[in-house]
């Protein structure tokens, strides 16, 4: 295993070393392993929260700031975070206007949120709301999840719903939504490689060098199928034509992104975007706003995943709202 | 090979067709293969231009836009750009208060951009300065370069000359400053895994899955030497102690770039700033700003590198001036 790193069982709290020392204008809790904006939760102001196991990074504490999240809660590589964290996050995060858990698909994910809810509620009669992503249409259900996984609809709806925050909408209205982001959007991945987690120190999955997995999971679990590798266009074509069996995106403008799993360079990138564009564009889907880059990775994974959301006037209207975030930031 | 891509023939083309569908805001020059900001050069605003081989991405179509690149030029992967190109765009981008080249220090470009400059000022009379940028302490010359190759400051570079262009100042103006930069920059890289360039189909080089490359430069060549696998700390230790020992830095705050080199995760990229933090605190070296993060990458190669800028008043100031650009974005 080559990896960047002193030690397996060091990786989280090194790497949260290291994010306190990039982002002065974050407050990092190296106990609780919470990153919180550097100011507390304005008066009125409904607070976002997220988390999930690490290894997904920019998500999601490169994604606390200004217009997206108040707290994010890093669990172990891969592995959920404790219910004591999320609760600590949502405690401190309130300022009486309550918090909305933004929770991926997750077995582990979807039980430690809502104890954690219930725990905070009971304690100290915060009032909490969730919205649990599941955009993934590679798996109905899979190894780690009753459902489908949530995927990089989770990037998109911290974005929007974060806005929504910003303006000061209460928590039912918060809430509802995130329910409509999650709603509204779809996504498919797939890997050219396996990541590997440092604590198994081998690859997840093994793959032979001919070979892709579509519909991969961003933990590397399994997809759809196995198939030869292909060039981009067909690769392009077997991750859009998934989503759009699955959701009618022509009936207005979408907000388009091309995510890299961790392990491929930009370049790739954004010659996968243009296939991907050109397929769109093909279907009579019209991208209003796109994002390529890394957003929610897997990893040293190779491989890329595309999410489309449909996007009316609010949906665009909250996304270029100001966002001031390491991961995402603009009109600042 | 996995790459994610039609053909190795077809990747620059295919890439350049993602940028043009993601970035509406630029202009894509498809035949010449250069990218402009989508509005003319302001008149009376020098004008910058950048290009080399690609592969580096985000550098450096990733940073034209509004204060920093007016244009840059696209080689085929790891090769530089043609003169033809650099001439087409220095004209293109001139507004008649001149261009400056800013060229890293690698054999083909310095030959290619000079060519260029001499063309563009015989035929058109648009006056053309250019810096080289060689802060690689690396190695003194290179399978790619007589002196040192230009690297990581580069970025640091386009960043602090592009907000002087926008201030307004002359080509002697800019051309200063940047030498200026240029002189108090100084970047080590290493590798753990060789990039893999699509047209050879297989790795630059080979590295034992127990040894690293500590030195290597952006286009998998040789660094300093081979030494065996370590832990991040030790890594840090690797790339900080020799350019600590090439300039003092001591003095006067520090812009710290900590740069992935493209196939390596942002969790380890963060993890290593801490590393890098750590030492620089412990060597009196006080960081004023920071960048975390794959700016000047090596197709998929998996590793890092460190670059430091003496940075005063001057050079602050004009890194905080606001930048908007694909791959740096803030104040906007």
């Amino acid at each position: 295993m080559k990896k960047l790193i002193n030690a397996p069982e060091a990786v989280l709290a090194d790497a949260l070393n290291g994010v306190a020392a990039a982002h002065p204008e974050l407050k990092v809790d190296h106990v609780n392993r919470i990153i919180y904006r550097g100011t507390p939760t304005r008066k009125g102001k409904v607070a976002l929260i997220s988390g999930g196991g690490s290894g997904h990074e920019p998500l999601h504490g490169g994604f606390v700031g200004l217009g997206m999240l108040d707290a994010a809660c890093a669990g172990e590589v891969f592995t959920s975070p404790t219910p004591d964290q999320m609760q600590e996050a949502t405690k401190v995060a309130d300022s009486g206007a309550g918090v909305l858990h933004i929770v991926k698909n997750y077995t582990g994910d979807v039980m430690n949120f809502e104890m954690a809810a219930e725990m905070a509620e009971a304690e100290t009669g915060v009032k909490v709301a969730s919205v649990v992503t599941n955009d993934d249409v590679a798996v109905e259900d899979s190894t780690w999840t009753a459902g489908r996984r949530g995927v990089g609809v989770t990037v998109l709806l911290e974005k929007i719903v974060g806005a929504a925050a910003e303006e000061g909408r209460d928590l039912a209205a918060v809430t509802d939504l995130a329910t409509r982001v999650n709603a509204a959007g779809r996504s498919m991945g797939m890997a050219l490689t396996s990541c590997t987690v440092p604590s198994a120190g081998k690859p997840t999955f093994e793959i032979p060098d001919d070979m892709m997995e579509i519909g991969v999971g961003i933990h590397g679990e399994p997809g759809r199928h196995r198939v030869p590798l292909a060039g981009a266009a067909s690769i392009a074509q077997q991750l859009v034509e998934p989503i759009l069996a699955d959701l009618d995106f022509t009936k207005g403008p979408v907000i388009a992104m091309l995510n890299g799993m961790g392990g491929t360079p930009l370049i790739e990138l954004y010659l996968m975007y243009g296939e991907v564009a050109k397929l769109l564009e093909k279907a009579g889907v019209k991208i209003a706003r796109n994002l390529v880059g890394n957003y929610i990775t897997s990893l040293d994974m190779a491989g890329c995943s595309v999410t489309l959301l449909k996007a009316d006037d609010e949906f665009l209207k909250l996304w270029d709202a100001p966002v001031n975030t390491a991961g995402l930031r603009w009109g600042i």
